[in-house]
C-alpha cells in the first residue's frame, strides 16, 4: 500500500469527535472512503462544510423578510436554484482527494475557482500507474462532433491499440526509473549512473500517468463543474469523476441536488429564435425546418428537446 | 431581540453531533457566540473546515518526500509560511456572521476572494442602528498621513461632534421610517401615505448604519485580509473587526498563527536599496541619511525598523 | 469643473497614435466621452482591448481544426455564445470610468471578477452631489415582487418625498462640511474648530451620495454583469448604467452583441418539468395549470414565455 | 510553416491604425514578434492595455488629494509598489501567445487569476515537437534542495540521457500518428485501420510535448507570476519564459519595472526573529548562529542576505 495512503488511513481511523457544526450523517458514512474511478483512480471526500440548511440560513440573511413566503427549506432551495441566486450555494464547501490521469487533471484545472494541492513530480517520484481504457471505451474519432467519439472498435482493433498504449507507457516508465536511479531511500541503484533531477526525468512520462491532488471548492462552483462534466459531451474519462462526485453531493445536500436536476441538468434553454418557433407551434402553426428561420443545427436541437418522440 | 438572531440561536442550541472531520475544541467553544465589536456590531464564527493538521496534510500531498525532512507539524507550517507556499493554507475555511457599519463593509468587500451573503435593504427593512464613535476615537485629520487620524479632541469638541452625528442619523432614520410606512406586518402605519419602495427609501440612510453578512473565506486569504486590516495604518473601525477575527484564528490554528506572527506581522521587508544600506552598516560603515542614497521617507522607515531605540 | 476631470480631459485631448493592436473605430469615437446617467452620474469608456476578431482568433487557437467548419467570424461567435464556450470572450477587456451613487456601487461590487480603483473618502473630500430620483421613478413597494417597485405616486406624494430626501441629504452634507472644516487648501475655515478626520466625517453622508471608480473587466464577465443588470428585475438605478454600457459594447463588438441578444437576453430556460409540459402541449394535449404538475409561479412564467398572447 | 501561424501573420501584417488609447512605441515594435524560448517554444505579445501613466491615473482617482504630494509619475509608482497598493497595477493588461512544453504549462496554470485559451488535443492534432534539454541543462537531483538540480553531467552521461529521451518521445509520436491515422484532410492513411478518437490517442504523448495558448493577465498578477518564476528556485524551463516576458514588461512599463526590481526582486524580508538579530548586530553585539536564536537555515539565509561577503 502507498505509504501516503497508509498515513492518511491512520489519521482517518481516529474516533469521532463531537461538533456543533452542521453535520450530515449520510456523508459522514462515506467520509474518507475510496470511490474507485477508471482503472487506478479514485475520489474520496476528505471534509465538508455546511448542508442544505446552511444554504437556507445564508439566503434568509440576504433576503430577510423576502424569504418568509417560502416557508420550507426545500421550496426555498428550489426557488434559489430556479432564479440563479447563486451566492447562498457558495456557503457550502467540499474537499476531495482525487487520483486521476494527467490529461484529465489538465481539463479539470481549467475550473479556476477552487483550491488545489497537487502531488509534485519535482519533489517526488511518480508511481508506475497509467490509464489504459477498457476495450469498450475505445472508439474512433466522431465524424459529426469534432471533440467526441464515434463507433467502438472490433476486438482485434482494440487489442492492438491497447498493446501499443501499454508498450509505450511501460517503456516510458522504465526509462524514467533508469533516469531517476533511486532505490526509494535516495541512494543510487546503479552507482556508476547519475540520478537525473526529478523535474527533468518526469518529462518522459505521458499524460496517461496518474497524479493526485486535494481539491476544495464551494458548492456553487462545484455544481457548475458538474453541469459541464457530467454532460454527455464531456470526455468519458472526466465524466466518470463527475458522476462519482455527483453521488457524494446527492448524499450531502439532497434538496439542492434535486433542484439542480430539475432546473439545470434537465433544463433546456430556448434561444430567442427558438422561443419564437415554439410560440408559433403552440399557436397551431405547422412549422418545419425551412420555415422556422433556424439554422439546421438549431432546428435539430430544438426538435430533439421538444419532440423527442419524432425521429428527425 | 432581533427575530433573525432568535431564529439562529434556536438552530445553534441544538446538541452536538459526532463527526469524523477535523475538529478543534477551542474553536467549538466559541462557535456561534457573539463577539461584540464597536457599539452595535459583532463577529461570530458560524462554521469552520480544517485545522493545523489539515494544512500539513495538504502540504505533504504536494511536496511528498520533500516534506519528510521536516518531521513535526509546527516546523512544517513555519517552513510553509516562511517560504510563502500559500496553497496548503487555502485548505482551511472559516465562515463568519458579521454585523458592521456600511462604510466598514465597503472597505471589507474589496477583498474579492471570499463568499458573501449580505442583508438586502431592497427586500428587508434596516434596523435603527448606527455607529457613533466613542469620544476617545474622534480625532482630527492627520497632517502627516493622508488617510489617518491625528490628535484627539477636547471633551467639548467631541460632545459637539457626537451631537451632530447623532442628530443627523436620527433624522435620517425618522424619514426612512416615514417613507417605508410599514407596521412590521406589511401594512401601512399611516393609511393615507404611500409605502415607498424599500430600494428607494434606504438611500436616505448614511454609511454609518449597520448591515450584516455571512462571510466565508479560506485561511490564506483570511491571513492576507488580517495582515492589511490589523495593521496600525488600517482605519480603527475595521481594525477592531480584524482583531476579533484574529483571536478566533489563534484558537483555531495556533501553529499557523504563531508562524504568521513571526513571518508576516513581525516581519520587515528591506527593499533592494535598504538592503545595501544595512550591508554597509554591518560592514562597519557609519551611514547617515545623506549618504544612504535612500529617500527621506525610506531612511526614516528603515531606522524605525532596525534602530528603534534611536530617536530619528 | 472638477479638477480631476479637467486633468483627465487634458490627457485625453492628446492626438491619436498609430498602433498595430486591434482597433475599433466605432468605439474610438466614443472614447473618453461622458455618457450621462441619472442626475449626476456618468459612464465613459477609458480603454479597451480586443474586438470581435480577437474572440475568433482565441477560439481558433483553442479549437483548431474544429472551427474550420464555421468559416465566418459571425457564425463562429454565434456558435461560441450558444454553446457557452466562454473563454474566448475573456480575451477582450473594457475599462470604464463611472460616477454612481454609493448604493448602486454596493450592488455593482458584488461582481467580483473585475478590477476596481474607487475614489477614497479616507483620503479625499466627497463632492456635494447626491442622487434624487425623477418623480416618475418614485414608486411604492411592490406587493408581488419583494424586491421591486409597484405603482408610481401622485405628484403631491412625489413632491413631498423628494422634499424630505433633499432636506436630509443637504443637512448631512452641511454637517460633513462643518466636520471636515477645510477650505480646499488644507486650512481650517473656522480656526477655532477641529478638522475631523475624513475617514470619520464621511460616515454622516448617505448611500445616495455619488462616488466614482475605474472598473476594468473582461467581456465574458461584463456580459454576465449586463445579463443580470439590464434585466427588468434589476433596480432601475443600476439598470440605466447597464444600458449605457450595453450601448458601448454594441459599438465595440457588434457580432458578439447580436449573439448575446439572441442566445442570452432573448432566451428562456425551460426547467425539466416545464420541458415536459411543452412536449405534452406540442403532442396535442390540452394542458392547464392544474394538470401541468408545475407550481403556480412556474406555470405563470411558462405561459408568459410561450403563450404571451394569452392573458393569464 | 504552421498554417495557424501563417494565418496569424497575415492578420498581423495589417497596417497600423490610429488610436486614442495609451500607446507604448517600445512595445509596439515588439508586437507579434516571436521571442524564441527553449528549442521549439516562443512568447509573443499579442495585445496590451495601459502604460505607466495608466497606473498613475488609476491611483490618482483612488487616492485623490493624497497623491498630490508625489508629483511625478515615477515617484508615485515607486510609492505604490513599496506600500503594496496593488489595485492600480491591475489597470494594465497584457495578452501573450505562448508555445511551451506541457509540463511547463502545468506549473504555469496554477496561477489562476488569468484568462487562457489553450490548443485542444481533443479537437486538433498535436505537432511532432517535444522538448529536449540542451546538454548543459541536464543535471542530477540536488541533494540540498528537494526540488532542484545539482551538478551537471559528463558529456557521455548527457548524450546517453538525451538519446533515451529522444527515442521514447519519437516512438510515442509514431504510435500517436498511427492511432490518429489521419492524412491531414480527415481521411485515413491506412484504410483498413480505425482513426482513434483524438481525445484518446493524445494520452500516448509525454508531458515534454509542446502545446500553445493565449494567456491574458493584468499587470499586478503578472508581476506576482514573474516574482515567483524568474526566481533562481524556479525550474529552469519556466524561468526562461519568465525572463522573456520580463523583457517585454520592461519595454512596456519602464517605471513600474524599475520599482519592481528595487522593491520586490531585490528585496529581502526579515522575519520578526531575523529583525531582532539585525537590531542586536547594529547595536554592536557580536551575534553568531548559536546566540542568534534562529534555526540553522534561517541564520544561513540571513547571513547570505546581509553579509554576502562573508563565506558562511
Amino acid at each position: 500500500m502507498d505509504p501516503r495512503l497508509a498515513q492518511l488511513q491512520e489519521l482517518l481511523d481516529r474516533p469521532t469527535a463531537p461538533t456543533r457544526r452542521p453535520t450530515v450523517p449520510a456523508l459522514e458514512e462515506r467520509l474518507f472512503h475510496l470511490h474507485p474511478v477508471l482503472d487506478h483512480g479514485f475520489v474520496r471526500v476528505v471534509d465538508y462544510m455546511g448542508d442544505d440548511a446552511a444554504i437556507v440560513q445564508a439566503a434568509r440573511v440576504s433576503y430577510g423578510a423576502g424569504t418568509r413566503a417560502v416557508t420550507d427549506d426545500r421550496g426555498l432551495i428550489r426557488y434559489l436554484m430556479r432564479h440563479r441566486h447563486t451566492t447562498p450555494f457558495e456557503m457550502c464547501e467540499l474537499k476531495l482527494h482525487v487520483k486521476l490521469p494527467i490529461f484529465v487533471a489538465r481539463q479539470w484545472i481549467r475550473h479556476r475557482t477552487a483550491n488545489v494541492n497537487e502531488y509534485s513530480a519535482r519533489y517526488s517520484i511518480l508511481d508506475r500507474e497509467f490509464y489504459l481504457p477498457a476495450p469498450e471505451h475505445l472508439a474512433v474519432q466522431s465524424s459529426t462532433n469534432r471533440q467526441g467519439r464515434g463507433d467502438t472498435l472490433t476486438p482485434e482493433q482494440s487489442a492492438h491499440i491497447l498493446h501499443l498504449l501499454r508498450r509505450d507507457a511501460t517503456q516510458a516508465y522504465d526509462t524514467y526509473e533508469d533516469l531517476i536511479n533511486d532505490d526509494g531511500e535516495g541512494n543510487a541503484v546503479r552507482e556508476e549512473s547519475p540520478q537525473l533531477a526529478r523535474e527533468l526525468a518526469r518529462m518522459n512520462l505521458s499524460v496517461g500517468y496518474y497524479t493526485q491532488w486535494y481539491w476544495k471548492v464551494d458548492l456553487h462552483n462545484l455544481l457548475h463543474f458538474l453541469a459541464l462534466r457530467i454532460d454527455p459531451h464531456a470526455q468519458y474519462e472526466i465524466r466518470v469523476y463527475g458522476e462519482a462526485i455527483a453521488s457524494a453531493v446527492k448524499a450531502w445536500v439532497p434538496h439542492c441536488w434535486e433542484a439542480f436536476e430539475d432546473y439545470r441538468l434537465g433544463a433546456f434553454t430556448l434561444s430567442g429564435p427558438m422561443l419564437k418557433v415554439v410560440r408559433r407551434m403552440l399557436a397551431g402553426e405547422d412549422v418545419d425546418a425551412a420555415r422556422s428561420g433556424l439554422s439546421k443545427r438549431e432546428w435539430t436541437e430544438l426538435m430533439a428537446a421538444v419532440r423527442p418522440e419524432v425521429d428527425t
